[in-house]
């Protein structure tokens, strides 16, 4: 393993200038001492940025600690600005990056401090910084977690059919049983549209239960004591689906390795040949 | 496979005549182009159909967009009604189609809207469009994702039974419990009477919550905490039964024949070649 | 299989006297025409009466159909206590079926309404003739359901030790939370004491969240997400322990003989010696 | 086994003098008649004190047994002051004890009481005495449920890095799902801040949903109910890894020895010997 996320080599060191190929390994590299000493910098700045975000929504805090605050955001805002031009000019392929997910991140995440100056109503977008938390994982990715958490990702991955055909269903329940108890209940007792009555729905079969519309007649009562009981059973699915297909890939861990015939990429650990069409399977040595 | 629903078959295409013959297959076949694009089109007239009842319910809508959705409501119902005719005119035996479940939902569908020119109050009959929607599920049951769905639905089979006994244990519970919750808060608390107890004892014991009807005095707070904490055990039993089922499903879809190379015999069920060896697996046919 | 609920051998038949025990088989029987006719009159009549029971308690009902429901409640009584005659004249032994589970259960069901006859107040008793849906249960006890249901309840029985620890530790939690929340929001937000702080835990740990009671402090909505989430956490546990054992069941179907050495009840389904004392097991043959 | 805590050995009992050796094995033992008679004089008085305590809350009940529970309060701080001076003085190593965990929670319990009589207030340090709950657990340790307690948290141990990926996505979530409902809501409806939101995201998300805050306009009922189903999608994962983890656990608990006489390899966990023929078991001894 090279200790540096295989996403950074799309973009490619730059090679021209000895400072832009060291700060590039800084920056994008996770294996040496001022590679990781980077690492935690950046995690603590997204965090304080959201911290500071999230507390001057509070009213108190705001009026309180309001200019803090307004000083913290610019403080942050101009350190990722600075951090942002450093990636542009370290990478080999500036445009590459900024058109990447992540460089779209970077740079929304700077942006709506910048337009305040301008416009108002901006800083609306600096939810759009809560985004940055993803970094967080990204350099989490090459610590000892991303064999669990690709073990989640791939069985989330493997069940997500049974999912949908889960979800297809819930959502025609949803349909039949909000109309029907749209026109049981009807408008004066919360029970105002479809629509409305479909949140209801997905509200009660999920066990949430708010509690801000509830049947007041008889009838309605009944149909949702059924609605319940049924929401209650279909519960069951998706745990089960997860938990076999965990289950499974517990028994035997899975190897992906793209067949280089047909490039099936989902076989059992111990697989020596792609089951499909007998290719030997070319295992990627890092 | 036919690419042609096994349903169709037993209304037969109309043999006399060559458009009726033609249309039978644009209508009920989904192997060629003109079929799949009619049952493109039909999926986006029902979801489009059913939308249009949904939204027509919210009262900021209908006063804004009343008549564009009264209109669209009767160019929907203009197209099922065509649809319909068509449907029994390219068959074999139309009463044989008309007396199916579809035929019938397709009849219902258009059928309120008709209703409504001589007698008021039928528009509530339009709720019964949103089963059209299970015509979807039949065109879609031709995709890959029958398999999954076919997974689905007989585990739920094969755990009707005990699924059974489970509702018969909580329906005795709920009702042993809503009458005594009855007697120990009684109507001033919401309780109101058995019956309501017994929804109330339903919310409750299937962590829902609604949070309209609460115990008030502290016997009984103790009991719901006793009834809540049994709901919570029990909640397991249905996620648990599923899950061993569909475990069981999962373990039962892998192949088992014997690696006529190196006599593996634990193969994943769409294996065709031996993954440890690669030489071709042969399978019994029986 | 003789078709006779093993629980009425130990009152056994009465001998002398031709309609006696014509009448035992009848009433304790489950095997010929006769007694099962007799069985699904008496799941009628007790359906009924608690029918009859729950109605009365819906006020409007009560209003109405009053003067109908006070008839039925007698006819019902006068109907059981014909029963509850015929049961101890039929029965070899009266004393031990006056005195066991069932026995009484049957008693208790018509005691309150003669009760009613003499003192005021008795009819909340008539709860007590909920319990006689379990002799529905003991009815069904001999049909197909009763594989399904010894499963069920096998598992349960064999996941009881790990139930009770979980107990132990949800209700430590419980008291612990309840305890710091009491001193965290105090009386004026609803958390008037830590009984019923402890009742709000459960409440919420359970996901129930009726929403009677909510944290109104900052420190108090944290420490409520903390609670949550370790609720969230922990649902999985009592799920994971009946999914896993119940796995088990299914895989090997269990044999409940007694060892007739060592007396070991749970064997697995193939086994033909004890696995502990290495005895021999005698299967009962029925 | 030598039924006296393992931890008691790191205190070990006093040598010189025997009564300071005969309490050392009564109050930290539990082999012999007098440890456990002390075992169970302990259990009650914890659980009597934690009861007073408790109920003490209840503003009626104070305002009734006020004196009989500051007596008993007075009574069991006297006592467990005892306990604690007895322990103290009966092991070899007095400090270790006083600064071992249980050694902080059997001083933290008395502390309070003793100082109300010089500060008021210190009443709410009460609550600390609720730990000593876990003295129990400490007792209970030794009996049999301790295989089971074991192999739960074992189970919960394996899987903990699984639920910190699982928990570290889902608080994401809340982050993002709480800013969003921040902005589309605001704080007319009861989102007053993010922080507010992130607690509202939770307590939707694991589907407690107390209904103290609702969203009231259409688009974030929408959002909502996106939440909602994303929340009980994800439900499934905690249940999935634990049930995953504790079927290997109970897998593994097996015993994969081939019978000397049959060749038999699968038994269970306790077997002696081999159930289908009989034959002794010879265990390998590593």
């Amino acid at each position: 393993m090279h200790g540096r996320s295989p996403f950074a080599d799309q973009f490619g060191p730059a090679l021209q200038g000895g400072w832009r190929a060291r700060w590039f390994h800084i920056i994008f590299g996770h294996d040496d001492a001022a590679g990781r000493r980077f690492d935690v910098l950046l995690i603590i700045a997204i965090l304080g940025s959201i911290a500071v975000a999230i507390f001057d929504t509070v009213a108190q805090a705001h009026v309180r600690y309001g200019t803090i605050f307004y000083a913290l955001e610019w403080a942050f805002t101009l350190l990722f600005t600075l951090e942002y031009a450093m990636r542009i000019m370290v990478v080999a392929r500036p445009w590459r990056y900024m058109r990447s997910f992540f460089g779209m991140v970077d740079l929304l995440a700077v942006l709506p401090t910048w337009i305040s100056l301008i416009a108002a109503g901006s800083q609306y977008l600096l939810v759009v910084r809560a985004l940055r938390i993803l970094r967080i994982f990204r350099i989490l990715k090459l610590t000892r977690y991303v064999g669990e958490a690709d073990m989640l990702w791939y069985t989330l991955l493997r069940a997500r059919r049974k999912v949908l055909v889960f979800f297809s269903a819930i959502l025609t329940l949803v349909l039949i049983f909000g109309a029907l108890m749209y026109l049981i209940e009807g408008p004066e007792d919360g029970f105002t549209s479809i629509p409305t009555s479909m949140y209801w729905a997905i509200v009660t079969m999920t066990t949430v239960g708010f509690g801000d519309i509830t049947p007041k007649t008889a009838l309605g009562k009944l149909l949702t004591s059924l609605i319940i009981l049924i929401g209650y059973s279909i519960i069951a699915v998706p745990t089960g689906i997860f938990t076999a297909e965990l289950a499974a890939s517990m028994r035997a861990r899975r190897k992906h390795v793209p067949c280089p015939h047909c490039g099936q990429i989902d076989h059992e650990g111990d697989a020596s040949y792609c089951r499909l069409c007998g290719t030997p399977l070319v295992e990627n040595e890092d």
